[in-house]
């Protein structure tokens, strides 16, 4: 029996509850050990729940008990997100986290500690929910020099603009709808503004170049200022608009990071991207082009990304290749990605 | 220095030399040790090439030396590649192959090989060429019970019905076309009729549900008769024509599995898969639908798609996950597919 505990028991932490439960068998098979959330750590005490015995607010007794071994944290926000994972690490157990924020705060910081301690810290579901993206990076494109990546990384802009095309509605409508549906939150700022997109790209560029910027190296544009007229006069042309978030790899070495409404070419993946769907496209000197394509949120798609993490580091305990090494990138390795707004992505 | 022997020096064998030169520094960084290429197995001799010193005309060479540890297998056809691998596997070396015919016909066997041995028998390039699709199903999507997989995995056709749609050729002037730029062999039988597609829609569905079916299993219907009238009709109809290789999970419990001209809807991801581009969608329980798309062959592509394998068999020398023990498929697992010809993909 192998223990493991979840921190957060909202949309994400409870799928990976009911994952763990539903692929048990499956989970037992593959590690030749069964898995068993033994805690849960959240504030509140979900009585009648078939977890409610496993619900602790003491977050002491997770990192004093010798037997958990993975610590999955699906908080939400840095703090005190990034000072749990740190403390869990500290004291030998591997973190998986689907916690974007505290990746692009700092990641670089938590897989230093982690190789250090010899455990992992693993983060496949902070970008591109349910597509995996960050273990294919680090293993699949291994081989490559990776010169470009281009993302469609968030789901309530892109079903924003999808509400924009097709229905011809206006972007104050577009995100009504989104929030009824519950695909935007009520403050949609980091949404709208860019700023979630920006922090998976800052992740996906680390990977890459081993580098961790801060946001603002990103030229972050948002599309609460774009119109209807806007989208029709792209579809005109041939184009449809997504806000697309872009690192590159400059011939000066520099690197160029940007979340930015594009123009993208009607009939290619990228474009076909519609709703709550999420898209990467990573550019190899070795591979060419690959995308990776799928629900990019949603309970059970993240859940399913942290599952796969707890899995991995529990197979492999003390994993640490190159693109899990990251330095901080500064002022004197960005370069500006000039001004991308509504241009065409090629 | 960890050594490693090639079989077979043609497009893709030199690929993987040449990315084995050119990531060097990489390599070693990740896997703490230099990979060299010691031996190439070929029938001829390439005087004056940078690798004359290493080729060697007699296998033997290769299995009696105990300092190689990995054999890349880049041979085409099944024999005698297949055997070449039994004997590797036996000699407790690891194999990876690009060769989707003897995975398909003897993968399960060598798996169980391998196993046996405490080696690794890796397969990522056999489909999808650059794609990574082979070791996400087995790592990042293992939590999934999948359902149905769906893609468009042969890119000589691709690139036939490409030609065909959007310049108006007939069949025989596309595929001339193909032929002319070599995307296409002089006999383009295993092509055109679906039996490269089938091989491969065959070896996904052994990672789906443990069991490879014979390529009889696979319902097979080619482009050989296809006309343009057909592709004009589809797309007036706001649909393109693609050959799809499915392979589904029915409620029965059954399997059916097919490749057939199909009708998939304008607008779609795998309807913008064009020219020598391929896709594999494939539908979990948990994480939804995922795409990968990208190069499906191609000298880089593919053999960057080896490296990563060598890469892995380095790494995780003893690696057995259930996705990769395969049983036998017979005719009362199997379920019909039915009349897919020309049928709208969903």
């Amino acid at each position: 029996m192998t223990d493991i505990a979840l921190l957060g028991f909202g949309t994400v932490g409870s799928g990976v509850a009911e994952v763990i439960d539903d692929r048990r068998e499956y989970i037992k098979k593959r590690l030749g050990d069964e898995v068993r959330v033994k805690y849960i750590l959240d504030l509140r005490d979900f009585p009648g729940s078939r977890y409610e015995s496993r619900i602790v607010h003491d977050y002491g007794i997770i990192l004093n008990d010798p037997d958990v071994r993975v610590v999955a944290e699906m908080m939400g926000g840095v703090h005190p997100a990034a000072d749990f994972s740190r403390a869990a690490l500290e004291a030998g157990k591997s973190v998986v986290t689907s916690n974007k924020a505290v990746v692009a705060d700092c990641g670089a910081e938590l897989l230093e500690l982690a190789r250090k301690r010899g455990v992992r810290y693993l983060f496949e579901a902070s970008v591109g929910g349910g597509i995996p993206v960050v273990r294919p990076m680090t293993d699949d494109l291994a081989e490559n020099e990776i010169t470009k990546i281009s993302g469609i990384l968030n789901g309530t802009t892109n079903f924003i603009l999808s509400k924009m095309e097709s229905e011809g509605a206006s972007f104050p409508d577009a995100l009504a709808e989104a929030q009824r549906l519950g695909y935007a939150e009520a403050d949609p700022t980091a949404d709208v503004e860019g700023y979630d997109a920006a922090r998976k790209i800052l992740i996906l560029a680390a990977l890459a170049w081993g580098k961790l910027f801060p946001l603002e190296a990103v030229e972050t544009l948002g599309i609460r200022s774009l119109t209807r007229a806007d989208v029709e006069a792209a579809a005109s042309e041939g184009y449809r608009v997504k806000l697309v978030a872009t690192a590159e790899k400059l011939a000066n070495g520099k690197i160029a990071l940007s979340v930015s409404p594009r123009r993208v070419p009607s009939g290619t993946v990228l474009a076909s991207t519609d709703g709550v769907f999420n898209a990467v496209r990573i550019t190899g000197s070795v591979t060419g082009d690959v995308l990776f394509y799928g629900r990019g949120a949603g309970k059970l798609p993240t859940a399913g990304a942290v599952v796969s993490d707890i899995i991995d580091a529990l197979e492999r305990k003390s994993f640490a290749p190159p693109a899990l090494f990251w330095g901080k990138g500064t002022a004197s390795d960005v370069s500006s990605a000039g001004d991308l707004y509504l241009s065409v992505l090629d």
